[in-house]
């Protein structure tokens, strides 16, 4: 096992009708930015729940932040707190939406460009507004971390930042706020959840025992759940467990001590900031070609997952491993989801500026061998044609 | 799934060679106060490299802290910090040693009887002094919760109480720290975190998917490591994972959302303080009865324990049931722990002392359903001797 510290200080607080206790956990002196994105947390009667629980406080509302939350948005945002005096944020939405808010928790303050908190991925971010989180859609895990993603229009630029100072104060997860989700969002989140999963657990083996366990956990329920929770939006157990597992699989639990990948998401980010395409699937476009392409690196782990995620111990290594990932492409094929650039209208030519972008963001040398060179990202593209 | 609250904020700092990062994080001002047990801290060279990273900052030390850590003795280190002035506190040891110092951050500024803490469980206590500890002996998970358990040797007492305001301000946790620990505390290590995730785990089915596979994964790493771990003292990685696992077993994760159980914890420490047998001991004496007396209540998990931790899916329900009770005890008794009451020289003579502490202790209504009565606790010590 690799030497690691684990630090998560934000508190959950989860279950049916618990929005309501946002009054407890908002100091009551609060001068409060709500942030939500479109009119669904209107329409659903979340924002209608969160204003009755802020009572008496000042409150203030932003709208609008988009399904890749954009810098240009969020700057407005940053202007609204600056010029009304408001010093704790309350995101109302998913990861988008909590993305954003970190970025502008983090930007109120910041002394110089705040583009240049993406563009030093957060290493010189000394502060940050506190604020929590109502989650209203399981996928990124943004509730119990301190990472964001942040895309800027003008540039067509996604990129990450992270930093101890944007771990939500609290989160609010109740699952019945996902009843009204599109068909389409929720299967994006339990394809978002399962790459999270994948990048911090299919690498090489390194003796983390119970991080294995817990990946592989995350990874059967998911399965197991997968096409029931699209079908049974009023189910609660299955949303309750999709809502909690899509949290831990990126709440930096399963990947300390272990090492950890995360090409798939650096190709996937090129993929929506160049084609627009929604988060979760270019995932499944690039995993399953990724895993095919780096197969001799990850064997260990590919067997490991083989045998322990989709029960297949019969023929060869190869024929298991390949077995594997045609189960793990079919998993996403069950969800509605295309796992080909083809069947997003892209072939060939897309290519070359998917790469381009890599280098410019220096993305040359990804992967947890740091072995995925652009020439390697070349391979996994052609592989996901 | 239950509705459930899980905040954590304990920090952990996990490896090799990692007890000189105790400067990062104790305050440069703090006046120390490192609370230790016996003499191996120092033997094995751990209270010097504790020393050595805390530098020129102002220590006192505060040592023989025993395995059931009494209240007499810490209300000593509550006097040695209020005559010293001391503000911060360094717990260097096992869980007794945590437990002790949890208690005595509680204590120092705790308004009337310190023992009050105790008879009300904690629900009075309205701060603490700040602590962190170096842990040396995986076992109890009180490196990272709220959680303590004190005796009084006066009235022959063990009484626990928890607060959020005890939670360590992070745990240091080296694993080459275990590698002189004797086999006996090694082997109690074990089955004491295999019982915190029965306690959590072995309950009815109440829907939390990945708590079930979180805890399945945990007891699966320790049946599979719990020989080897002892046989092989500096295996790093056997040792970290023992290390990693105790401290997830009893860290809020795999309880939350889930009913919880802890009577053989109840009837466990009853037999400690009565007749001084280790903690771990008592556990795996009482647990198998514990299940097979409570086996209609609990057919439901015991059916997935069988099948899921143990692979047994021949034969009949009850026949599978027990036969996993059968190798719950097998797998202590391979730790060389025993797992009956006449193997310690008690018998039924013990029963009704144990019974009367319980009652005295208003432990009458225990487990996930609260029916475990005192009637049925003589059941489970009838079928442990």
């Amino acid at each position: 096992m690799q030497n690691f510290e684990f630090y998560n200080p934000t508190r959950i607080i989860f279950g049916k009708d618990t929005i309501a206790q946002l009054a407890d956990h908002v100091p009551s002196e609060a001068r409060v930015l709500v942030l939500y994105g479109g009119s669904s947390a209107e329409k659903n009667g979340t924002l209608a729940e969160v204003r009755a629980a802020l009572g008496t406080r000042t409150v203030r509302e932003f709208g609008g932040i988009e399904a890749n939350p954009t810098y240009e948005t969020l700057m407005r945002a940053v202007a609204t707190i600056r010029a009304e005096g408001l010093d704790f944020l309350l995101a109302v939405g998913g990861g988008s939406v909590i993305d954003g808010t970190k970025f502008v928790a983090a930007a109120v303050d910041y002394k110089g460009d705040a583009w240049d908190i993406l563009r030093t991925h957060g290493a010189d971010v000394t502060g940050a507004l506190p604020f929590g989180s109502v989650l209203t859609l399981p996928a990124t895990g943004s509730e119990m971390n301190s990472f964001s993603v942040i895309s800027r229009t003008e540039t067509r630029e996604k990129l990450a930042f992270g930093s101890p100072h944007v771990f939500p104060r609290f989160s609010v997860l109740d699952p019945t706020k996902t009843y009204t989700l599109p068909v389409r969002q929720v299967a994006n989140g339990v394809a978002d959840a399962f790459t999270h999963i994948m990048e911090q657990y299919l690498t090489y083996p390194a003796g983390g025992m119970a991080q294995d366990r817990f990946a592989e956990g995350l990874l059967l329920s998911l399965i197991e759940i997968g096409p029931k929770v699209i079908a049974s939006p009023h189910d609660y157990d299955l949303r309750a467990n999709l809502m909690w597992i899509a949290t831990l699989a990126l709440n930096g639990l399963i990947g300390a001590g272990v090492p950890q990948d995360w090409a798939t998401h650096m190709i996937g980010h090129e993929l929506t900031a160049r084609h627009d395409i929604d988060h979760a699937r270019t995932l499944a476009i690039v995993l399953p070609a990724m895993l095919r392409v780096r197969k001799d690196a990850k064997r260990g782990k590919l067997l490991q997952y083989a045998e322990r995620v989709w029960n297949l111990r019969d023929g060869t290594e190869d024929e298991r491993i390949e077995s594997a990932i045609a189960r793990t492409s079919a998993f996403f094929e069950s969800l509605d989801i295309p796992t080909r650039l083809s069947a997003y209208g892209l072939g060939t030519e897309t290519i070359d500026g998917v790469i381009g972008q890599l280098a410019q963001h220096g993305m040359t040398a990804l992967g947890e061998h740091q072995d995925v060179t652009l020439e390697v990202s070349r391979r996994v593209l052609e592989a996901s044609l």
